[in-house]
């Protein structure tokens, strides 16, 4: 199947000439074969006219738990240690497969609409969520998140069960689906648990993806638990030896990032869920001055509150400006590249996905540039930044496959999505 | 006319009981005459059924410069003097009342469309916007913004032009437009100018909007040239005696604070634009805490870039939790006030909006609730806040009449004026 998207404006996302106006993308099956100004090629299987729309690599989001949309809303403004342990966690351990299958469904409707196209998710009954990528169309980067607090018996049999989904799914749905070994937080697993899940993970040839110092309770907790800062203690675990994708990296030091970016370990940012459980405010900066590119997450849509990666790439342009009071932190190219490219080299997707050009996978969405709040079009680059809305996403597709047309859902239910999610919780409601 | 909006949820934002569910209201010509639960009356002229809709107050957008819009992505992630000097006011320069009609006219679609009922205005040949907002039958507080740097002629000319507008267009179109004298900034006028401005608005009995206090250097220049720090300047020459707003306050101290909450100074807090222009964090905490209830602005479309309140709303309710690492900083209801009543306070227009309750202005909006990011419904104030989009906005009513409904403009040509806008860019292009 070849298709030949014409009259489009095209951000490709590529470090140079990353705008080409009046241009024509090719995909043929689930890649892009050509993407260029002038005349289009003249043989194709469906033609699509992109006028007044603009063309630009899905988002990519790097960190989140897809099933806690089922928690949207649940409990806000509250001290993290009471929102965690009295409103989230009860409620969690409630959770069985049909929470996790209709929260996660809901979230795909939510990232689709919204122009997410990859996703990273960790969390558990990791199955529901393998099956639902399958059939739904998306890229995701999934893991069985474990925490290493129970009985012996019980953190193995976790383990078992990580290892076994990360071996069952990884390269499933036409490679769309890779897995990743993910101990959930230093502070959640026992040093030699962590040990045992990184020698798995080596085994599987797999990367390792891990909460890294969100709070600065934790953080204090891990100097007085172990003598030494998360991520030397981590390092010391063998965790940074293996490719890595951290979450959050709120309260790191300078040191802590170099050793960070030596060991070329990825980042994903989350700033506003960071911002809503008052975590702090990451040093993005910082990396980005000793070479980490930072990817962007939403975290679960309890501490967030929804699933829009574009609100991560306008909170990362914007809140380090702010912060720093320096006008030049994260210009709009950046913050776009950390919701696109960086999130591609975050989830080891760098040679698939990211950008638009040849060779890659075909997973792109396009905007709707004809609405009052993109004009005049001084800037297209910066109107996505700075103006846009995740509601101009008009058409979404991954490998090549429409997932949405003109708004249309094409892969999912939502109407019957909405009620089931309604259902799954209230038959976990307290 | 009497039209009766049935089976909706209603979020009043009055200070207690907040949210009516399955909730009925009425308006009667420009005025809500009913609020309430149960069977709702039984005569009316037109009877709208909001299922799947949240009724809630039209957001107040307190401080701006619609026409900016023009400017939106000309020039962005500068330092402030370049993007001030060599971008901003030479092109600005070249604005003529065509510029200003269409920038503002493009300004009213996306604040509308955005939920938007009532914004203040500080610019230039406001006989323009004045026609508009009558036309389109927005609410808004307008003034003509006035810079003290030219010679005494000019300045006086502009100064008789201030006070021509604010006396001829207050409590025009049905009371709609309400107007304040402005002297833009204490570093753009001199202070005896500033006095004969407070002796006009004293003689027009109207407030006085002013920037202040948005950038540290501003402050240092105030000290500088005056031997005080912005607020105290402001004091003496007698601003803070009159009713008064003043846009953005970023850099005040506790004891400025104080000052302006016993001078009951209004405050527009105006975060996206101080973020973008990283001018800093407005102490919006400290300002609460000495019982003022600062309000929201979108700035102008040049350094935000988009006129989205809730955007602003978003933007309250996180960042000051994430900077002060404090959970409980404004949760949401209070940054759905700031938008709301607080907005309504700030423009003086307590009487008249910011909730819904009977003898108020038929000012309100309507949000879809039934899409994705808005399920499950656990706390439908805390979705508008954490989870929602401008283009959730269905309806918006300004004074009892329809605006929009169902995303249609009723008010404005928005094919022609995205057209005109164009062409009036380009009239001042360089
Ligand atoms: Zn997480
Ligand atoms: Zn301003």
């Amino acid at each position: 199947m070849k298709r030949l998207f014409v009259n489009a404006h095209i951000l490709t996302m590529r470090e140079k000439d990353t705008l080409l106006e009046h241009a024509y993308l090719v995909t043929e099956d689930n890649c892009i074969t050509e993407v260029g100004q002038g005349d289009p090629p003249v043989v194709y299987d469906e033609i699509l006219d992109m006028k007044g729309k603009l063309l630009l690599p899905g988002f990519i989001n790097t960190h989140g738990h897809a099933a806690m949309t089922l928690l949207r809303g649940y409990a806000d403004d509250l001290p993290l240690k009471t929102w965690l342990e009295e409103k989230m966690w009860p409620i969690e351990g409630r959770f069985g497969p049909e929470q996790v299958r209709w929260g996660t469904a809901l979230a795909m409707v939510e990232m689709i609409r919204g122009g997410t196209t990859c996703f990273a998710d960790m969390y558990d009954h990791m199955d529901q969520v393998g099956a639902l990528v399958a059939d739904a169309g998306m890229r995701a980067s999934l893991c069985r998140g474990v925490i290493g607090l129970g009985s012996q018996t019980e953190r193995e049999a976790k383990r078992r069960e990580a290892v076994q989904f990360a071996q069952q799914w990884h390269r499933e749905a036409n490679g769309r689906i890779t897995t990743m070994m993910a101990p959930h937080a230093p502070y959640t697993c026992p040093p030699a648990y962590i040990e045992s899940i990184v020698s798995d993970a080596e085994r599987l040839h797999l990367p390792i993806h891990i909460h890294l110092s969100e709070t600065r309770r934790e953080v204090e907790q891990n100097v007085q638990d172990y003598g030494k800062r998360p991520v030397a203690h981590l390092d010391q675990l063998g965790v940074f030896h293996r490719p890595a994708l951290v979450a959050h990296a709120v309260h790191v030091t300078e040191d802590e990032i170099q050793l960070l970016a030596e060991r070329g370990v990825k980042v994903s940012h989350n700033p506003g869920s960071n911002l809503k459980l008052a975590s702090g405010i990451a040093p993005v900066l910082a990396m980005l001055k000793k070479g980490i590119r930072p990817s962007l997450g939403t975290d679960g849509a309890a501490s967030n509150n929804n699933l829009d990666l574009l609100e991560e790439i306008r909170l990362a342009a914007l809140i380090h400006k702010g912060v720093g009071e320096d006008p030049e932190a994260i210009p709009a190219e950046t913050a776009l590249a950390m919701g696109t490219r960086f999130g591609a080299e975050a989830l080891f997707l760098e040679e698939e996905i990211g950008t638009l050009e040849p060779g890659k996978k075909a997973d792109f969405v396009t905007m709707d540039i004809s609405r009052a709040h993109w004009q005049p079009t001084h800037d297209l680059l910066s109107h996505v930044v700075y103006s846009a809305s995740a509601a101009d996403v008009q058409d979404v597709y991954v490998d090549g496959r429409p997932l949405m047309r003109n708004r249309e859902l094409l892969t999912l239910d939502e109407e019957r999505i909405r009620w089931e999610t309604i259902r799954a919780f209230e038959k976990v409601s307290p």
